[in-house]
């Protein structure tokens, strides 16, 4: 197999849109392609994250109207599902076609109007992700799984409750001050841990401000061999490894405090890179609620079990810390439109690489990580990109 | 990139089924593995095929549900839908890892129950594969794209209306003879011209019996390196091509008794086989309307265009024809599960390649080709298969 590099990238500010799914990926196509110095006749292959775009707009088989969109209709347009992880499922297969040496450039990326059903409904819809014979069936969403998480790990790791709640509220203060400095992310202004803990109950302990909003919102990138890559742009940024986990239906895993599809995921990641976890510089991942920030860190390897609250609390997660973790802001401020969201990390990355990120940069970042997690707790895909 | 076989392939009966789509999926894919000679621990990695899950049955991310429920929970397990495309979509990326040395052994296949919304339900659903904004929204269902199919192939060959409506009688005709020789197949009865011709119309000028019924069931291949391949198993079918091709909405489709995407799609497979249409012996395509088996034969190559009604009249389609086409009956008879769709045309293309087939057997058959059509004509995906 040989190297391969993301030449350009785009995205859609995140939050509230008018467009359609489809214009929402052809904006971010657009940039991507623009920033490759390419025309959209280049590209080879479409890999295309989306969830819920049958519910959200009637709309199945998005990939070739994505496609026909940036004026390339008839190239080959796959559509992956695979929950919140679509996009970096999509990213890992466009990778996987340039690094054979099939293709020499494909796009990757993911698309999502979630806003449009409103966050009641979209809860309910987006809770098919979970086993639909005994989870869904029975009532759960994911605010109640990761509720449960939370309850679990108070209880493991002997932290009181109301110990754990300031701490998980400290991820949602830090996710937003990185927002503010993200002109893409959906919520641009600062939280207290006071509000976090005076926000309503959504599924105990969680409140409000420990949920990430639904979003509207696309991402795209380009994937080119390392030989085209160095022809058309000066600083390309190089896939060092990826990987993919699963694990069945939560009544089926053993603890979900410990995500085993992350632990499987993010080894093999590291494998194929060769590096280990003390060499990441910077990381986006899946916080969907502030307790699954820290349920990543640790299944990542980025601190002990147990201990990744506590890292949290200590502002080792900080732009400043030791392991800055979503510097964009994150599922939490960034927004966190399904089918898009592993996309958009994957951009946030490509430009901390670049050191393009201006307030919000990671000083002399060389090495990034991004993590994305699917349904309750069944896909976890992760990449690794240097310099 | 390097060679790859299929070792193994299952699949349920097609029909009304009582078992879940996961459970399905596992009675097809527990049957590959064992003919096999594997065991669930040998796969590295599975590839579903799946359309409507969460309206079928409120289930999305099925993939890594699938993987749990044959004993291999945390394998890389992705979803992919590109509608009555998926399963070959998914094989073709199954085919990719394998080929660029990645992983050795991976399942691919697809799952569906369509059945159990009922045939109108299904039918206004599953419109969402054509474009939502000009389409579906305007009440434009598959019927009806290919009713207007019939009409403009009628008028653009000069063919009478009601010589080609016999025409595509023939074809059902031939396809419900099939599925009497194939004890999986949902329909085992023999129909005739005159029957199609009194059916109740369902879409001008298509009546009940130029359609394929909506179906449950699933199907299940294993790709192998070539070198595991030959120690598994006697007789391994390799992969010869692959192709993909897509096309934008409909409206922006210059002339659909073309399709533009198969012509894309077939052209690389043949190119990657180093093969043309005429050494094709066997071909399992996608005729969910009695006129896509002739377009289809149409765009393959199989026929010049406007040809492909009457060779079907002159039998050269049948299984002792010029070239057999559909000899397991086809979407028409033996079912159309739609996620699963594709790869039960891949299960009996590797039958047929392997002389398993009994009395439809296509005698010295050598050279196979799928091919799987995905929405109003926007994604269609061709495997070539040889001894």
């Amino acid at each position: 197999m040989r190297e391969v590099a993301v030449v350009g990238v785009g995205m859609t500010k995140f939050g509230k849109s008018e467009k359609t799914q489809v214009e929402m990926f052809s904006e971010a196509a657009m940039d991507a392609i623009i920033a490759s110095s390419l025309e959209p006749k280049d590209i080879q292959a479409l890999f295309l994250g989306n969830v819920l775009g049958d519910f959200e707009e009637g709309q199945m088989n998005m990939a070739p109207m994505c496609a026909a969109d940036i004026g390339i209709p008839n190239v080959p347009a796959t559509r992956f599902e695979g929950a919140c992880a679509s996009a970096t499922v999509a990213m890992r297969n466009a990778y996987m076609w340039v690094a054979s040496g099939f293709y020499d450039i494909v796009m990757a990326g993911g698309t999502e109007k979630a806003m449009v059903m409103g966050t009641p409904m979209a809860t309910r819809t987006f809770a098919m992700g979970s086993d639909s014979r005994y989870e869904s069936f029975a009532g759960i969403t994911f605010p109640g799984a990761f509720g449960m998480a939370a309850h679990l790990y108070s209880k493991k790791y002997g932290i009181p409750l109301k110990k754990l709640k300031e701490q998980m509220a400290m991820v949602a203060v830090k996710n937003h001050k990185n927002g503010t400095l993200n002109p893409k992310a959906q919520f641009q202004k600062e939280i207290t841990v006071e509000k976090v803990l005076s926000g309503i109950v959504i599924a105990d302990p969680l409140q409000l401000l420990d949920c990430c909003p639904f979003s509207d919102g696309a991402a795209a990138l380009i994937f080119a061999s390392v030989e085209r890559a160095k022809d058309l742009i000066k600083k390309p940024i190089y896939i060092a490894g990826t990987g993919q986990g699963s694990a069945g239906p939560l009544y089926s895993q053993k603890d979900f405090t410990r995500i085993v599809a992350r632990e499987m995921s993010a080894k093999q990641a590291y494998k194929q890179a060769g590096i280990g976890p003390e060499d990441v510089d910077v990381c986006e991942l899946h916080d969907c609620f502030t307790i699954a920030e820290i349920l990543a860190t640790e299944a990542m390897g980025f601190f002990e079990y147990g201990k990744g609250s506590k890292a949290a609390e200590d502002g080792e997660t900080s732009l400043n810390g030791r392991i800055p973790i979503n510097p964009s802001g994150g599922l939490k401020a960034k927004g966190h439109p399904i089918g898009a969201t592993g996309a958009a990390q994957a951009y946030e990355i490509v430009k901390q690489l670049r050191e393009e990120c201006k307030e919000r940069q990671v000083e002399g970042a060389k090495i990034g990580m991004i993590d994305t997690l699917g349904g309750d707790l069944a896909t976890v895909c992760n990449m690794i990109f240097r310099r």
